[in-house]
Order: structure tokens, then sequence, then C-alpha cells
């Protein structure tokens, strides 16, 4: 299954994730996507909050965003600071199914470090091809996402 | 391997983790720690983003915090809208240690529908047994999740 066509999509990583984000940079402009990289430009030490800062700047220009740190976690917390971010850290393909269908998540969250190559290609295509949910629970909640914080 | 005894333990789901979140609860008793839970009350539909704000407006009260939806996903989005959360959503053990270690994680974020009780349960301990690194690089990157939003 080819990735739809098309996307424009933006990575970005720590030292970390710099591996995995260029494997799958290239190869998703391998496949006709418009692709555009932030965060670490080596394997040199590269904050994982810079990283995700430098993304969620730029988000609104994309279709998605996909992050990555050594483990996933640190990236997607930073990236959640943000009103605009429904940052989903996924291990599997279900869990990116899911994130679209019910969390309308703009952001795919990678651990640089605990995921092989063809396990995150698998992950970023389910991501990818996965629509949003309209069913009324889903959009409530996604709603909620971003209703007044509570303290 | 036991828990350490006399945490105090936070829990809250929506729905689709409640059964979790009760397995989880009676055990964490049952092995001395303090826990209180927050959020659904049966299986009926419950909004996660509501069982996050009820759990992160107590946490500062307790040594943990865990959030259970269906996935992990959307709860883990919400309570990392908050300056004082650091929400992981983990999957192994390995990550467990990895979102204490490297990033002073308060919070447990589990996919009710994903996770076995067994898998949850060794993710738990695993979380609650691992000590934040005191490293500079690690200690400068945690304040980095909680400087001004870039946008």
């Amino acid at each position: 299954m080819a990735v739809r066509m098309a996307q424009k999509i933006i990575l970005g990583s720590d030292h970390a994730g710099y591996p995995l984000r260029r494997w799958l940079a290239d190869r998703l402009k391998a496949e006709g996507n418009q692709v555009e990289e932030v965060g670490a430009q080596s394997e040199d030490s590269y904050d994982y909050p810079v990283a995700a800062d430098e993304l969620v700047a730029k988000l609104l220009d994309f279709d998605f965003g996909i992050l990555i740190c050594g483990s996933g976690i640190g990236i997607s917390i930073r990236a959640n600071r943000y009103s605009h971010v429904r940052a989903a850290l996924c291990t599997s393909e279900t869990m990116a199914q899911l994130a679209r269908m019910h969390n309308h998540a703009n952001v795919l969250c990678l651990g640089g470090r605990l995921t092989t190559e063809n396990e995150a290609w698998g992950i970023l295509q389910a991501f990818i091809e996965t629509e949003p949910s309209e069913e009324a629970r889903h959009v409530r909640r996604i709603e909620e996402l971003d209703s007044p914080l509570v303290c």
C-alpha cells in the first residue's frame, strides 16, 4: 500500500530520532510527498523540546507532523502543550488508526530508539491513511481537548 | 517485585479504561498504597478529557497519577496541556523506565483496550520503581518542557 500522494508532511526530531527521521523523510519523498525537516541536523545532542517547538510553529502549513525522540515520550509531552496540536505517541498500527479516528491527531510521535524502520513505516502509513471519525461523541471530545484548563 | 510501599497514587479513566483502572486500583491497595480514583464510575460513556481534568486538578497531592482511556492517546493529549503534568503513554516496561529516568514523568498513561492486566501491572511497577535521572542534560530538557510556548 503506497502512502496517499501529495501530502505535505513536516518531520522533526532530536539527535536520538535523527536516523529514523532521515529514513522516513527520504521514503516519504520517494513516494511523492512534500517533506520538510526541522530539529537535529546530525546525531549531536539536540534537546527534544526545542525540536517540538520548531515543528509546532510550522504545523498549520502542513497536513501532518511527525516528531521523533528516543522514546517518543518527551517530544509528545512538549508538543501537546500547544492547543493546536494533538500529538499521538504510537507503537503500533492499531494505535495510529485509533489516534486518527478517535482523536483526530495531527502529529504522530515515534520512539526512534524503540521502533525499527519498517515498524515506523507501517505506523506512519496507518496514520496517514486513516480518516477522522465525525461521530458526535468523538467530535465532542476533540472540542474538550481544547476547552479552558481547569487549574 | 512488590511495588514500593506507601505511595499515594491517583487513578483516572474514561469508560473504556474503567475495568483496567479498577483492577489496578485494587491491586495497588492490596500492596499497601494509598489510592484515589476519579473519572468514570461504570462502563457508561465518559469523556476522556473530563477524566484527565479531574486527575490533574488533584495531582500535586499525590506521588503519581495513572490515566487510562481506550488507547491512552486522547487522555495523554489532554493531560499534557497542563504545565505541571508530564504524562507518558507507555506500552512497555522499557518505555516506563525511560519516562521516569529521562522525562521525570509524573503521570503514566495506559491504553485500557490495548493492554492486558498483567502487562499494565508490569509497566506500572517499572514506572513507580524507576528514579528520575539528575544528569544535567535531562534536567535541562525537563525545564524546557515548561518554558514559554513559542506560538
